[in-house]
This record gives C-alpha cells, structure tokens and sequence, in this order.
C-alpha cells in the first residue's frame, strides 16, 4: 500500500436500497475511484448501506473516524426516502433545516409557486455545513466535517465532485504500469511474488482473465517514478527468462 | 424493509485493491445482489476493502456478525496477493493448510509438472470448511461458519453462486411494482410520502432520471402480492390525480 504519511485517505459510503436490491447497478464509487487515484488520495473502502437511518449513522460514524475524506452518494432528493442529510446531521449531532442560502438556490431555480415542501426538504442543511454546488439541477450538496454529502444521480455526482476538486489535495498521484501477457498466473506467480518482497515500496497485483486462452494482467503500482521504473525492467526480464513473448505493456501516461 | 422476521440477510466483502484504484469496475456484488432478490434474501450491506490482512480480518469478523450469510469476492488465486483464505481462517482463529481433496481436484486439472508451490496455495482450506466447487477453472472456494468464499472472476464468481443455491434458503421473494412517469419526484413526493406512511408493511422508493425531461420511477415493495396490487391502484389513482398520463407501469413478474 502506498505510504499513509504522503497520501491522504478517503472512504466512499453509498446509501440506496435500489443497489442492494440489485436495481441498480452502482457506478458512483467506480468513477470516485479513478477521480481519487488521479487526484493522489487513497481510497481504503466503500461500503453499501440501505435508505435506513441507522446503518447511514453507525457507517458515517465509523468510516469518517478512520480516513480524511468520507463520501456519500444518494439519498438527498425530495422524496420520504431522502433520508441522508437528517442522518449525517445525527451522526454529527449537529441541528439539521432549512437554510436561506439553500433556499435562495431553489427559489431562482424553481418557478412560482413549484418549490413545494417536499422540495424544499432539500434546503435542509446541518449546522456548520458548507455548501457543494450542484450546476446540473440545481439542489446543493454539503461538506460537514470531512464528509462530503453528494447526489446519487450520477451526472450530479460527478459534477459535485468536479466542484470539490479544489479542495481534496492529493499526495503524489499513485502510477501503475501495467503488462498483460499470454500466460496463466499460476506460472507467473513465483517469480512475480519474490520480485514484490524486493521492492516493498510499491505493490504489485495480478489479475487473471480468459480470452482466447488464460492470461494475466501484472501490475506494479508507486509513487516513485524511478523504481517502478526498475521494477518494470525486472518484470521484462522475469518474462523474457521464463519464454512468455507475447506482452502488452502501459506504462504510466 | 422488509421483515426479518421472514426473510435471512445477507452481507457482501469484496476483496481488491484494483476495485478501489478504479482499474476495475466490480460486477460481483452487483450480480450478488440481482441472485439474493430472486432467492428472497435481503443483502444489507456491501464493503470493497483492501489486499490487507488487517482490513480483511477486520470486516469479516464485523459483517459476519451482523447478517445470515457472507459472501467474499476475491483474492483466492495463486499469486502473493491473492490472502483472502489465510485472512478468512485468522478471523475465525482456524488453522489452515493444503487439504487433500482440494489438491486432488488441482492435481486432476493441472497437466504433469504443472501444479507448482504457487498453484497449490489454492488448496488452502481452512479447518471446518466446506468446499465450494469451481467448475470454470477448478480451484474451489469454500464455506466456513456462515461465509462463503468466493472467486474474483466474475465467471467463476456467477459458477461457485450457482453451486451454493441449494443451501441458500430464502424467505418470501421481494416482489417489486414500478411505474416510470414523465414527472420530476418532486411534484410526486407529497403524496407518495403519504401513500408510503400508509402502507407500513411496503417500502416505495423513488429515483429520478433525466432523458427527455425530467422523470422519475417509483418502485413499490414488498412480499405480499395482494398489498402490493392494493398500492399500485392507489399510486395509478394518486397519478391520475395529479394529471400524470405518461406512465410505463412494470409489475412484479
């Protein structure tokens, strides 16, 4: 893993009964992962929880204890089962309504007479809470602590991410250098496992697939420029010594 | 939700540093998810943690806890990153080693030679377990107490499940009744709100989409079929009266 002292840390918590059900297939910690790897911040865990006030506390409680950014996706709409601002607010113990600067967004977006109560549930802000900027329709996120409250709808999702930018600083981004070889991982694995305890500094997966035949993807992953470098010429040479020809390299862009 | 009285739960632990960089997008739990509605039980939560042993013991023992069945995804092949069998039997404080059978069904796979030290790690069963068979690439998963340990490899992941269903006892299926409307959820939230407080034993979920104008779909649950038709009338008339004509109604199949 790479080092906790040069890298913050995140966790992803995404609240939905459609993704445990099976509805919906969950997309949002996919794309805050590759988000986060690009920034430099190291994503430890993402957790599924349902639209229950009690699994969102004790998950908002326990993860944000453990990282320096947690991220919530879903559960902030208009609608009964828009439970995750009340939570987090409990969680928090922080007083949690309707705040005028929330309002003010909705007022100017809504035309008379739409901004009904339902929607104006989404005005409810925590106390201390600052806002996430929704530019897509308009109903704000919000960063209490170092939780980030955020929609479940993915362009929303992604766009309040794309506003936090600013403010997740990352370590030096993490580089993969990746080969993918025609050849079983069970005849990779020794080799490839005494060249990781060699270099403890990065870290090394293999990922078997199955197309045309059983294969590998080896991938060697680090901060360090230089000595994934070398670690990329001794897996070139751990390759060539053991007669496996037909390689695909990608080097970090 | 739905009781649990009636119906087991369940818990999912995928396993890979490559899920929380985003070089992978995982399909395991989204698959998990879709089998355990159609058996009738309820997944709870969903984690994705680290190639670490800490963080593995740690969730296992946490997740197992909490619901009827474990599933773990990931981390059972032959390479020095593959430790999910070694964590597993530390969470349980189990002994673990090459067990017979599982190195005879290896050893009836693998050509002469071809059975190394590192494919033979896959023969590592913790004491008490029960072998899960792989008939993809024959290096078996197992059940040990109530987790099931399970492959990465979505194709292996999707055989070993189908191999557990005869010991998978479901409650009543979770019947669910959707109607796709061309309205915003905020327009519907009031009285979908009300119609939800009356129908306590049902759970109605409502999730926004954005094509060709604003929509949302609202989703009613449940495992009684004749309640859930008695809240499809109610939501068909509370549409009605709202002048909501577009509708793709969907029932439970």
């Amino acid at each position: 893993m790479a080092d906790p002292e040069t890298r913050p840390t995140a966790a992803a918590l995404v609240i939905g009964d459609e993704v445990l059900s099976g509805r919906t297939r969950e997309g949002n910690a996919w794309h805050l992962a590759k988000t986060l790897t690009e920034i430099g911040i190291d994503l430890r865990e993402i957790r599924v929880v349902a639209d229950d006030r009690e699994a969102i506390v004790e998950a908002v409680n326990a993860l944000r204890a453990q990282v320096d950014h947690l991220f919530t996706s879903g559960g902030i709409g208009p609608t009964h089962d828009d439970i995750t601002a009340d939570a987090v607010a409990a969680a928090f113990g922080a007083p949690i309504g309707v705040r005028e600067d929330a309002r003010a967004i909705l007022e100017a977006y809504y035309a008379a007479g739409e901004l009904n109560e339902a929607r104006l549930r989404m005005a409810r802000i925590p106390e201390g809470a600052t806002l996430i900027l929704n530019p897509v329709s308009q109903a704000p996120g919000f960063t209490i602590g170092n939780v980030h409250v955020m929609a479940g709808v993915p362009a929303v999702f992604q766009a309040m991410l794309e506003g936090l930018r600013p403010v997740l600083k990352g370590g030096a981004p993490l580089l993969s250098w990746a080969f993918r070889v025609a050849a079983p991982e069970g005849e990779l694995a020794a080799p490839l496992g005494a060249l990781a305890a060699r270099h403890p500094a990065l870290s090394f997966g293999s990922y078997p697939f199955y197309r045309g035949g059983a294969g590998s993807t080896l991938v060697a992953r680090g901060q360090d420029r230089a000595a994934l470098e070398a670690a990329a010429a001794e897996l070139r040479a751990m390759l060539a010594a053991l007669g496996v020809s037909d390689i695909a390299e990608t080097p970090p862009g």
